[in-house]
């Protein structure tokens, strides 16, 4: 669980003093805020902040094209083809702003994005909490034996129990030695800068990251997709869960044309067309290779 | 007048329906929401959507410097701090939308600050409004005699009613055959695309701007200094009027560590510290250049 | 012919000077730097320096991927195995810096490619040249009518001449009072700033522009596209020659999964899928609006 | 020693290898390519490839300025005057690519750093070499009593010494569990994309990282700063002086105007007028806080 109950009494306090404002308010996203959506073991995703809401992309759009969108009649209608079309900015008129809590080699992959804002806590100039992530038994997984990035078979027994003992002490020991380190009782105490060094990857961080949706888009649809890492992916989802209640109609779009969307090359096209005519096409005679012809018959049979 | 009857209604409209939220409230900016600042002689600047307010820089800053900002008693002290040194993340949690109209010549020195989001009218699309800017005669200037960027006396009156005459017919004229060429009455029309070409710089656009505050206060520092083009620069005043009432203590730090401060040359401190010493420099025995001597004693006299 | 002799003389020397070098070279883009490839009636698109090659790519994805990139026997199979799976970041490691001569109204649309770095030909500085695009009488065209934003057909002859007329007249018209306005010939002279504003969008300006492979690809696959405006397609045409020749690895993977390739939403595959079972879908059936469908239609029959 | 045999085999070819090219050169630039400068204890810091020299800085400014930079005579002039104004898109025009073997936790202040390109190893796809940062004994510092992100005097004696043992016994001993875990030998072998969990924070990691002349200022600015961790300061420092060679004339005003420079605010001038005119100002007299007043009299006692 993690939060304590001075947070919990933070975030009952935040949640119970609403205020007037003349902006866009998008009550499914009001229903979020503040609150802690648990991820792993001991991290969460909160929604901070926000920004605009369906209607503030519809009405970018309608700045743009002026007279041109008058014949869309509705605004799923319009969403819908500036997400097919690519048509990018009226979705950057969103934004929102969350606080997440994440194990550190989450962290390295995801601040990757570099089109967001970011304020982390920094261990120069604070001591880290002691908290890390330790996988659940069922997502403690092997070496994958077909993809030098992915993983294959959840560990058996006496391996996995002895991976998970291992991953528990070295933290702790390593944790310990952190505090050793820093502690200024009958010694100087090494700096903190240095004395985090010792700390390892899983061990937990915090940040403030604030994004526009087509970003955020763009995140989710690398991150929440089959091919990432489990321990970001449940980070994507849980945001992603937020933003579908936030944006409705552009979620709706993104998981049409992007998170269920497939990108077709010129030769996947040929081959595409072939068969509608009723040829039978192999890896052979279809121009690709045979790690592309593999994706494309994941995806056509 | 820049708002025909329509958009007044809106606005009002807009104004009239406050919501509930959850979010912060900046009260100061809730009173600008919507509402046209004029600017120029058709232009304005409207504030749209805004996230944050003091608070949220505060709030943003001690996530990251956690028990280190807890001897900053105040929040206006780590807010002057957070400024001093440079902490420019905190300040990126907080955006702003604006919907601005301004002359073509004007946005295209505006563009230039990429780190913003934009959707402006689009000339392929929408039919452009006959509207121009043409300078009032207090800033109708000559070219600078000293500064080969900037402009010198006000013109006299002869010359002043020909530059005024030629720049309200050449416009008019270029609008003029401008819908004569979209014209589809008796003949084809030409493109709206092509047809734009012949409309000149001091025609009005539109644009949605969203930036975050940080990037706000970089553009503002450039675009509201004194050496900056006149018409940016009222731009540049109206927003910061309006991030005046918004943050109200990140403004006065900006005000006085970037808009009112200016930075020192390793070879200007030297030569303040030898005046400081009594000692009296010239341009010959400053090691700086004729055009850095001047500029220094243009501050330090 | 947008050259002057001082000009083309100052590329012979350019061209005329070979220097030694431990950097990546590419012998293809050696053979265009400096050289000015012509596009519309006076502008031109100039390669001034580059970075990196095919090579580049593959050893910045070689650090990334390490041991797992052994597998891939090829360059060529690793540059289209990371454009298939949109890893971007190994594209980042190639740049290049151009020198453009466009009109004002197609850099209005270019500077929109935000992630770049730009020098422009500043008004305020310096007196403008006396040089507009004017369609060639093929390119003259009609607003489209089935399309908002495109043309349709080109002009028929009388419609078309009093269109060149006025585009050249006014033109001329503008320059001539520009011209006017700046003398300091028995007059004190506008100031440059306000007297470019009576120049029109047809003029040309210059910028040197630099770029990142991925960035350059995006550029190109929106501006070479057939949606895009005929004037700044043939620039993006003009650079595509020359990214061809610098990296044809990455400019033939770029071909077939971008420029010659399709996105297809959930619905699209799943009517796909249904017509390779011999189904007969329509747009009835298929759960796309009229606009997809006839999109759909437009690749697939 | 950080390099192999075969690294310092492959680094000579490299430089064995001169080619012809009609690209600027920049002859203090080859001089450093792709040698490897240590920096710690098994990091360094490579020069990969660059684009442009001080002319090409020269170049984009005149393009930009046109005949409004004629005046100024020679290159170091307009150089140090685009500094001095704060005109940073000529500076822009540079590139470098570097590559950096450098621990993690100096890594995730680096990539802070948003306006770069990165490509990183990937603890998911490659086996992670066994480095580790263990710091010199003179650079084991106590935290700082008087600032919460800086360090103080260097450890005594004992304590020294088990906090370095502490470093290196835990370093050792999860790496140990790491290749435990991913072992196949007799089991499954953990993933590497979770092994990698194991790792603390001064293992050394790997990266190309490529940035533009302005954003590297920038970076250099705060990282060679006196006031960043003394961990990325020497990267800064070895960088600073590939720069240094490379632009000599850009890096001096850099030098004169950011490193050696200090920004004054509004209250600081003020205090320095009058303290000018003969006055002495007192901490209680200034209108600055008490911090502010430290930093103040820091520069001019």
């Amino acid at each position: 669980m993690p939060l304590t109950p001075d947070q919990l009494s933070e975030i009952a306090q935040q949640r119970g003093t609403p205020r007037q404002t003349l902006r866009a308010t998008a009550p499914g996203m009001e229903a979020h805020l503040y609150l802690a959506h648990p991820v792993l073991d001991h991290g969460f995703v909160r929604v901070i902040d926000y920004m605009g809401d369906d209607s503030a992309i519809v009405q970018a759009a309608r700045v743009s094209y002026g007279a041109g969108t008058k014949h869309v009649q509705n605004d799923e209608g319009l969403i819908r083809y500036l997400m097919r079309h690519w048509h990018s900015t009226p979705f950057e008129m969103c934004e929102v702003k969350l606080h997440v809590k994440l194990p550190v080699f989450v962290a390295r992959q995801w601040i990757r994005h570099r089109t967001a804002n970011v304020n982390e806590i920094s261990g120069r100039y604070s001591i880290l909490d002691r908290e890390f992530y330790i996988p659940a038994p069922e997502h403690l997984a092997a070496q994958s034996v077909v993809n030098n990035q992915g993983r294959g078979e959840v560990l058996a027994g006496e391996e996995a129990a002895r991976v998970l003992d291992l991953l528990k002490s070295d933290a702790n020991r390593a944790y310990d030695h952190y505090e050793g380190m820093l502690s200024q009782d009958g010694q100087q105490g090494l700096a903190r800068e240095l004395a985090r060094m010792n700390l390892p990857a899983n061990i937990y961080t915090q940040w403030y990251w604030k994004v526009d949706l087509h970003n955020l888009f763009h995140f989710l649809r690398l991150r929440a997709d089959a091919h990432a890492q489990y321990e970001i992916r449940v980070y994507a989802e849980a945001i992603a869960a937020c933003v579908k209640d936030w944006v409705p109609l552009a979620y709706a779009a993104f998981e049409d044309y992007r998170m269920g969307g497939v990108t077709l090359s010129a030769k996947a096209i040929a081959v595409l067309k072939r068969r509608l005519a009723g040829e039978t096409v192999t890896q052979e005679t279809s121009g690709m290779s045979k790690g592309e012809w593999r994706e494309f018959e994941g995806v056509w049979g």
